[in-house]
């Protein structure tokens, strides 16, 4: 057995090529999910690039050892500012809760690093704001910064694009997206950070709702013009957390305190163009564990998703003949489709990290070619700017809000 | 062969028992739908009352002649108000336009008529309150009055009441519905009624959404609270129809004349009882034939139906299991299922035809029985409340609008 | 209220065209359906005839008198001798069990009477033979018989054959088709004639596997070429009936008898032109109610069909880029297809009893002009040689068994 | 950038534990699944051991060396005996056609190294047979030998077979299982490995049949007793290949070759314990990409999967009231499901290749504890003779054939 590796932290494919070092910060549901795609995306793309996971941070030093050694990082810092300042991390990638984004990724884009920074971009319009400014200026100097909205590499979304892009819809006439989840539909479950104003910035509406925003304006192709919108937390007083809690799962114990985020924001909008639009996004539709579902209906066809069957578009043509016509299920695993033929023969389906590996090819591939990154901090502003709109139009009595250019 | 039928009109089942005789108003797309349910009813159904099809009104006298004998009506009528006035006609069941509702009902319940109405009951609020108020007093009088918001006939949601009603979804926390149909994607359909505001009323709105806001207010068991909404006309010019129209087909020439109504309306809304609701009523959703989808999300279960599949019942019970639960698909052609017994073995399917069957049966129950028929005239008028109060908001700025009591 | 109409049996339609008196035998689940179909027909479909409901037999009086009344017929006979002398009946409708077609339908031959009879169209191939013969001469004299396999109707079916022979499948590879139903699995359910080979001829092969047989064979264009089969009896023993039993529902005692039919049939098979096909016919499949389902692929297409979602018709179109193609759900409710331009609009489903008006419909169109109808008595001779063929070879230990031509 | 890892196998995480080296024998598509399996198990899983991705083997120097640069193996080997005599390998991994598999695992096992062998097992009854001996010796001293059967590691049919072997169907009556493919409609698709008798050993019925036998054996918890089948070739002559083809895409060129297996096997079967099954495996079934398609009923419940939807499995339980009963859709995504909770929260499904990583730590589990594997070369053996009966009762006019105990 030769034990050369020992320590070594793993390394995505094609030896040879420039290595990229990769330094992420935070190793809990996101940090794992983007470590499968830095270790996986140099085994199954052809890349510009060598990544290399070179190293992680995190504040408890056993904890985030183990999580280096598990995940497969060279090494562990328990300092971001540490890790930014390191020699082997040539891209920061910060997958914390969203109180540290801007504080970080302006730290990391001053520095000189390429960032990767999840979703939603910022807990504030004015940190997103400075943020997509930093990056603005970080990319005349050479550097990208695109913000994690995963869902667009889903391979079924971006053949959505791609066929809304391509006028297979012809002029948009309705947008509905939801993002239904069900984990707080039990009143005992505690008071995570993800229930904390301070931390997470919003609930349903900064969790869900960004990922929904988003894809609107990536599928439509425009901005959201302006919101009218509804916001409800159901259950108002929760256990307070008792020891460690790591993403989605934690016990709470038996005193409570005030949820200061919403459960649920349910909002209407319109597009430039002319579309309506409705959206909702929850954690209380019982039965619904990630039904990010949408549908778009133009003049000349309609197209529908649903992430719990991730491998799938629906499309239909209106153009057809009606007597023929109809919503047909598109099994997006062709080689045809996007990200597709760098994997599996047809009908053998991809699964939700590889959202992940797509995001890691497609930042790569920009930073190596200099391309704009899709989706920049520009665009992660421009949909913080929409949930802050839908805030101010809930507070307003549901008044239709304009989001600012 | 025997011909002693010529003439007559059809007699629904149940020789012997006390004739009702029926005057119906139209005999387009809803009158033929009726005239199947009052033909069939005592057929299927073990009836108190015998209905007979006594005779049918239109303006023109051989095409209403024509429809009588092929629908099965005994005699036709030009006026509507001799139809009121025939000995054989104890009930009078409203089939034309929006704008003739008030007027017909009104004088039937005056003459001591019982009253099926078409929804939605009326184009405004104040013609509802006044049927509604004309209802009650006929009341007393022993009269009945329903509106025809068939849809709560579907055994698959009156399925969904019993249940709502049983606790099965515990407290409710989401609702949402959509009504989507597509006739109008085609920018050259033609100028019918139902794009006339002073015909129809209004669009979208008042055909499907009537429907979705009426099957909310039934299955959650409470009136809306408030409304905040978005309203569209995409395709502002159509051309003028030449010659007849009937119903969804129709044929139109070469001058464009100004669509006065909406081809969609997008609503947000509160219950009483503190559950999110969203609305969607549109003729714009290419593909879609049909859709009326809802939705419910409680605390204990979920509700999921789509009307292109009425047959079917989605239910998800939040109390078994997390490892073997799911959305169930309860094929609504059980015995124990509502109106089911009378028809099939199950699993054979109904169609949208039975809802007026269903319809016709409880109205000649609640004649006989003298119970408060449901809908009454003021559920219709609460209906008529919450469309009136979606156009306020809509010309509001989409501003939060209370619904009166 | 005119009373004119009392003893009248119900006319379906279109007074002063030529009437066609309708004498039907039996009046349980079977009867019930034909009674619905004969009383809409006219009211629907614009015929050629004017369809009477004259007589129904059955052998006890009061009872056949009250069916008589609920299900709209003139009259009520309790020897099916009687009933086809009547000269009020043109068209004697056989709704009996197995054993009686033959008897009814040649001596209904014989005096002239045109015969729909239901399927199978007899418990052996000796008898069916002797209908086929029967009906052949007897079309000499201008009389229509047809055998009842009113799936042929569903209009997704319908359409389904109008693809297939409009070449949109190409070269036929695969042909797979389940009949599914569960009433059985409850080992309580007791011995009704239905289980019974005496009366019933077989179990689920007679009254499930017919319809899937014949339906390949419409499909598909030419009949089946050979079988090999298992057949099964989960459940032998069964408490004996005690007191009437009707259709499917029944109430058994505490003695048991034997089950002499098949509870299941599972058969491959041959089409001359090369396709393979699958076949399987249960009433033990918990939890399907109704489920025939099909699917056959072809070289340049494929289409998919479940009787439980019976408006629906999926259809993959393989010359198309592989991209954007998928299984297309084409709801079968436009006017283009099949039947449909006579009921309602688009997405306004229709159900099982449907399919008993259409074949009225049709059968009622072939007695007018003279057509050969369509499933003839040679259509359902084809059909009992395939079934005989797959007990042939059920009890040869599968062997390959060919049907006689 | 440390630049140490050169040259470095992928180390699959872990680094402490006992290391244990794997070689692979083949690169194509079964190599680089199983090499993700490989990468992936211990960064995910809990593992006894660490598995080192050692070396990998083909004939092509040139080719193999890429192969293991992109897929991560440390060495590359072009003799599989060298391979086997590596001292840093300690289990083998068979990815090469069925020809092969006999000579490579019997050598392996005689070195005294863990088999992982894909399937099916072998080409012949008598090499599975040997196969399954040389893994019962090999026992003895500790080795363990696994046949890929990987469809057992989808967590829905591993929750399936839980469910079954709990007793939640009941006594089992129906298994119907399909695998359908449609890479060969197209007649233009050249005759490579996949469709030589002499390599692959059969053609659907080895590849995707084996799959099917294999999963309805471990669904139902017993051998199957006999079948009755045909197959079919429905084009006999391709184009030979020019040039190199890997795995299931390729190029043919003018000239035409024989097929030499079979396009297509239906086969019905029993099962000692009295179930009824049918099967169908085919790669001719236009718009099914990878249609794995199973439904079991049972006295008390029923389930059905679809590998096209790999994340649900569909479940009626018989024993609740009729009234709310239905499949229900279970997305197997929740902690308790069969290998979920080391994975993503609910919702957040997995893929196909995820059956690979499951396999590995199922593998790695039975060696670190010494528990028989499953499935076993003498699973493999079993599924070999029941293809074995399928080819020998379709040369025998489909009639029942036993397979040996």
């Amino acid at each position: 057995m030769r034990e050369t590796e020992t320590e070594a932290g793993a390394d995505s494919g094609s030896t040879g090529k420039r290595p990229l070092g990769v330094g992420m910060v935070g190793y809990a549901f996101m940090g794992a999910a983007h470590s499968q795609g830095w270790r996986t995306v140099g085994r199954v793309f052809d890349l510009p690039v060598r990544p290399v996971l070179s190293a992680v941070c995190g504040r408890d030093g056993g904890a985030v050892r183990a999580a280096a050694d598990r995940l497969g990082w060279a090494a562990a810092e328990t300092d971001w500012r540490a890790l930014i300042a390191r020699d082997d991390v040539d891209l920061v990638d910060i997958c914390t809760p969203g109180d540290s984004h801007a504080e970080i990724a302006l730290a990391a884009l001053e520095a000189g690093k390429h960032v990767l920074c999840e979703k939603p971009l910022a807990n504030t319009v004015e940190e997103a704001e400075a943020m997509a400014e930093a990056a603005e200026r970080a990319r005349a100097r050479g550097q990208v910064a695109m913000v994690g909205f995963n869902y667009r590499r889903v391979p079924a979304l971006a053949l959505a694009r791609r066929m809304v892009a391509g006028g297979r819809l012809g002029a948009l006439r309705h947008v509905r997206l939801t993002y239904l989840q069900d984990w707080l539909v039990d009143a005992s479950f505690p008071l995570t950070w993800r229930l904390r104003k301070d931390r997470a910035g919003s609930g349903a509406l900064g969790d869900l709702g960004a990922h929904i925003v988003d894809l609107a304006q990536y599928l439509v192709g425009e901005p959201v013009a302006g919101v009218s919108a509804l916001t409800e937390t159901f259950v108002r007083e929760r256990p307070l957390l008792e020891g460690a809690s790591s993403g989605l799962t934690a016990e709470g114990g038996s005193r409570l305190g005030t949820v200061t985020v919403d459960d649920a924001a349910v909002f209407t909008a319109r597009f430039p163009s002319g579309a309506l639009a409705s959206f909702e996004a929850t954690r209380f539709a019982a039965g619904r564990k990630n039904a990010l579902r949408l549908e778009i209906n133009g003049s000349e066809g309609s197209l529908a998703f649903d992430l719990e069957r991730l491998n799938e578009l629906s499309f239909h043509d209106h153009t057809e003949p009606a007597a023929s016509s109809g919503f047909r299920r598109i099994l997006v695993t062709e080689p045809d489709h996007p990200y597709v033929d760098a994997w599996w023969p047809p009908g053998h389906g991809l699964g939700y990290e590889h959202t992940f590996v797509h995001q890691a090819r497609d930042l790569l591939q920009a930073i190596a070619t200099g391309a704009r990154p899709e989706p920049s901090f520009a665009d992660g502003l421009s949909v913080q700017r929409v949930l802050a709109a839908v805030e101010e139009s809930a507070a307003k009595n549901s008044v239709y809000t304009l989001i600012p250019a």
